[in-house]
């Protein structure tokens, strides 16, 4: 399936209330929203760079996947998400392509996406996510 | 400054030879071009999604940076390259804004683009380039 453009580039970082202020001035632009993804043990900050969004993500919780991540790796790059048209249909494709899924199915994720994660294993170290409206 | 959208997406990779069928399953779109760029011991390899570009990156010589980062974090992504509409007015503004320049004025890449990175000491462990045509 195709992935049509880049929606978003997942930054794990310690935290926002520091970060958010230094990626205004990276971008020259504005953080737009912050959002709580409860089940996800996150809270992001919203930047719109073209069409690609950029996602500031600070863990609540240090059992949460990016406290994990930050842990292990330190502050950076966390994720690269493709928009495609259905998140499901995805999945099944990546699946018969020989990808490692994280997510069989969809699910909920910021800005009321459908989101599903590839494994990292297949995809040269990146941990892709697909997602659509 | 401003960045105008995100111009492409650096992913460090063992070898394109076998990354790039992956890659082109992944996207759902072939590679278009690939590079040598030689004062950078790298090779890299093109996919358009929108408006950005990833850009896979085979290290030439193993004290390179594409060969020093995978041997030191191993496969996965390296950089975000946001365009501007001048690569030393960005560098000089990024100075300005209290980041850490490891070029301080630009120098061509890829694709002819003049380009300038960022020391990722001072933007969350993101290594940040900048590019202008």
């Amino acid at each position: 399936m195709k992935s049509n453009y880049i929606d978003h580039i997942g930054i794990a970082v310690k935290s926002l209330d520091e970060s958010i202020p230094i990626y205004e001035k990276l971008l020259g632009s504005k953080c737009y929203a912050i959002e709580t993804v409860a089940d996800q043990f996150v809270k992001t900050a919203f930047f719109q760079v073209g069409q690609t969004k950029i996602e500031l993500l600070e863990s609540t919780d240090s059992d949460g996947p990016i406290g994990s991540f930050i842990e292990k790796r330190g502050e950076g790059i966390h994720h690269i998400a493709f928009a495609v048209d259905n998140t499901n249909d995805a999945l099944n494709n990546a699946k018969a392509n020989g990808f490692k899924l994280i997510d069989r199915v969809s699910r909920k994720g910021a800005e009321g996406m459908n989101i599903g994660f590839l494994n990292p294993k297949k995809t040269k170290g990146v941990l892709v996510e697909f997602c659509s409206k």
